[in-house]
């Protein structure tokens, strides 16, 4: 069986570990203190123009966003996502953990656009017996692959900044979104849009490790303590930094991302040249092909991958993921397998 | 400069690593459900003769502690502590942040007896104008390098079980604590005497990682869902379990452990055959010398390590760690210059 | 201006106040000790036929949706609400507050029914990774007017047992649902179709407080502390058991709720006569009329109401409330003016 | 038995009840904004001299401690209270169950200096290993009976102001602090030296009510939102605010502290006669004498009070509280009783 499940079933780029390795017995101060640390911020700071950023390293996306959320909003106050955004979807509660409320907004294709969240604020008018929204929450690429623009993401940045809403953007999958053939948006952009973002790196080739980049320095002071506190500072910060080091020391990342999103395209192309439709319009490593029932239970026999929906009594839509490691004979295999041959 | 100020200066023992590579490109199931976790668990089920317990991986102690007494405790119940606990006095309200107190006891040497735990209970009988007492936290090796003795851990669980409280070990150094030379505890002791523990990786020769462990398996029902929550769940939970796979797939654990007991105790025998005294009885990877001030400021310039605590006007107490990656030559060089040689 | 806006515009039953006064300087124990609310509590067990139920008296309704739901769920549990719930709409967020997700359902008519509650568990298969739904809420009568019967309570109890779900019945205004000419359910069938439920008392007569009512006296064990911890534990507690006292040793509280539903009712049947239609098909103190706007402007200059949703251009709904201290001549002169006489 | 336990056995002062009466049926907007809460306001502003003052009324202590607390701190930030201050021994984890770790100073006299405060931070440098203290927390009178000078009052706020922390003063006693004879604080220092501050009325001839303060208004912006979120906001908010407007149209407040100090003066006085002596120096209505065990036991047969701490075999410290509605006779005989006439 092979896995087209997620874009973690691998562990790192050989190049990570080899830099663990090379370092290993390297003195290094701890709870992230350590000299990668510093060049690997060095280098993010310098990819995104803004030399103020205050960056910071953690394990993963969940723990990212909780540490985020729940660090810049006051108790009364509460973010917006997307109905599909992992926040609201796939984390257990962890945000309403922390004390906040999720207001989530129905979108056809995962992203959040300004008369969505104008339609949120006008349902909370009715202070102080609604919370307040106070942040935005997307993700780029979104949870259903797909991607925001350079104007999107200009239009939103302009509306949080006139309502007093933060603007924060979980880049899980960041990599996939900006190597995609379709995008126009730059880290640099990123870095003056947002008020704060992450960079994902568990779903691009580091063993574990989220980037988390506070554009607005005052906003990020004291953030060390609330990793501390929710027991996601490592002892061993090398760990995180190593990771971000090799992926952005050039431009590993990217290349990561694009092998990824071309091996997704190609079995996208065989999709479509079947006649077949999608879920969803994705040009990054997460398609959604809607596939006969019986092609589905073929498949499965060969290959692992999520049934997403149903959408009538014979067909489903499928979720395909493909990552820096996915094999391109597997590719190969899988596409002659859809096609019968 | 040498760093003796802490366990966690190096990377990871190089089997682990070894063992890192030689797998990495093996497809896993995500999310702590890779073939790696279930070898691991059974192996650690194994050593404490206990088939029924339910263990988890997760990346340190801070968020161990968190996760484990926030998952146990009601709203309105409290852990017991020493004050020189770590939950107590290193964790940046952490426990306090999932809502409990923490209720701490004045010890002299790090440890909580049942005396101690008696008084905390006499002092919080006004129901319900004060928490009620739920969990005893213990440490073993203790933040000040003591240990238990299976007498004392006897009498503690006997005690916890007939007043209805949960007794949990942390165990961020328990290799340390197993592996001294006048412990008489066992894991089968552990994994009966205490209602859930952890192993601590991090401090003892992983690159990260602590295994959870409910001997009480009821008690650890749903336990995933609070580690996803608390952003804990690593999505290549393979990095983790990992560790411990090699770290108990033989005597390593405890060999690694012992390596550093033995180079801590070489300085002590040192200190002490200067004349010198300890702020604590240790046997373990830490110790806490008592020097004259100006000795501190020598050594200094050479060595890293804390001035824990000041004295009098002439010396101070240091604390002086040991790890399994501590250079031996290095060791002899410190004795050396405390020797004034 | 008069108010039909809400149903807590006035102070208390003169009954109540009465009996304040005649206790005044009686010595009592605080902090909900007092005689009469061991009084109250006599009087409440015995109607509910429960003589097991843990009653405690608490100030309002929010205060107590966010205790007993924080105090009965784990930290991955989860409440489920329809989506008009007091919980999910009108509270600031406050179940959120205490760290659990509120999950809500699309429901017409402000109900839940078994089939709604099964949607969302199959939502919430994929575990860990969602949390875990473990209590049902519902409101009777609901936030838009509406009320349960006896055979669809029934259902709900039966349903929420089956799978382990906990049924938390909302009460705020209680006694205009068990008093409306359409009811079927009793005091003894909530006694025994709920885990737990509350008497709304500030909504129907009180100057404050709710009942809140644990028919499983096991799940109510140390409430009281959690009622001390949330803030909610008043030190003169009397103040709140006198409420259910003089409101329950007699029939006075179903006797207020239907003085209140016959006035609505009373408008009810003017907005019919003139052939407008009702957003829901209430029975209760509160009324939705969908009126056109000119009609509502014109009512505007003379009474306060909420326009609750613009339902096209031409006309709106509106939600008249009546309650206990309703003046019957000012329904007389609402229903004039409604006329246009 | 004659209750000399605390200082809310009795329900509420005339006044206050007679204007509930009176104000009855009376239209109010709900949820605090009726026009008694702004007439109230409006009055005290004047008292404080601080016209830009923010407040808001509540129900209780410990509700108004966790509200301010909570509403003013951020995730990692913690309070410092003196052991024995009301939000660290008796309010059952209520600060802790909203995040927040108290830090507690041993105090000999239930006050805090600015020198136990410096030890505090000296305490807490290790960032981000330990909470940021961010707020101090004071009671005055002290719940031991004890009362700050200005001159002590202006020196914490000085201190605090220089060290970036907040001040808040728990006035949960205000008015016997104010009214007792060594006095020199007024309504107006208050209003300027401290951040927040509260004025309990349940203690003070209140049916329930405490008037929370926020002399920087902008610290006071959305706080009406945590009173909700919390379910602290009554519907019938006329119930608080009628409270305030009685107790301080004139000197009522005042007077009532008055004459509870003044009896709990005259059982002191006698207490000194006989040759006895206190635990603490107190000027107000809480006073706690040093008595014989057998005097304590015949005493017992007749009044209710704590017995607050044991001395040695023969004697202990019991807590005699006095308020505005003690009975002068019950204290004449109180007396007679010490006298052993």
């Amino acid at each position: 069986m092979y896995n087209f499940k997620n874009d973690y079933s691998e562990g790192a780029h050989p190049r990570i570990l080899d830099k663990l390795i090379q370092t290993n017995l390297v003195q290094q101060a701890g709870y992230g203190e350590d000299e990668y640390a510093q060049q690997a911020k060095a280098i993010l700071r310098d990819r995104l123009q803004n030399p103020d950023a205050a960056i910071h390293f953690v394990s993963g996306g969940t723990q990212t966003n909780l540490l985020v959320i729940s660090f810049l909003l006051r108790v009364h106050e509460a973010v917006i996502s997307a109905k599909t955004g992992h926040i609201a979807a796939n984390e257990t509660g962890a945000i309403e953990a922390t004390g906040h409320k999720v207001i989530t907004a129905e979108t056809a294709d995962g992203k959040l656009r300004t008369a969505d969240i104008e339609n949120v604020l006008k349902a909370h008018m009715l202070a102080p017996h609604v919370v307040k929204p106070k942040m935005v929450y997307i993700s780029n690429s979104t949870e259903i692959g797909t991607i925001y623009s350079l104007g999107e993401l200009e239009a939103l940045s302009k509306f949080c900044h006139a309502h007093d809403l933060l603007l924060y953007l979980d880049g899980a999958r960041l990599g996939h979104a900006l190597a995609a053939k379709n995008n126009d948006l730059t880290m640099e952009a990123l870095g003056h849009l947002t008020d704060v973002f992450y960079i994902g790196g568990t779903k691009n080739g580091a063993l574990l490790g989220e980037a988390v980049i506070f554009n607005r320095a005052d906003l990020g002071i004291d953030f060390d303590y609330a990793i501390k506190q929710k027991g996601a500072m490592l002892a061993k910060g090398r760990v995180l930094s190593i990771q971000f080091l090799e992926l952005f020391k050039d431009n590993l990342y990217f290349d990561l991302a694009q092998r990824a999103n071309a091996l997704a395209a190609r079995i996208a192309k065989a999709v479509s040249d079947k006649g077949y439709s999608f879920l969803t319009e994705s040009t990054t490593n997460q398609i959604f092909p809607i596939l006969p029932n019986e092609l589905i239970e073929h498949l499965s026999q060969k290959y692992q991958f999520y049934i997403w929906k149903s959408i009538d009594s014979d067909r489903a839509a499928v979720r395909i993921i493909t990552s820096w490691a996915t094999d391109e004979e597997m590719v190969t295999a899988f596409i002659e397998d859809l096609n019968g041959v």
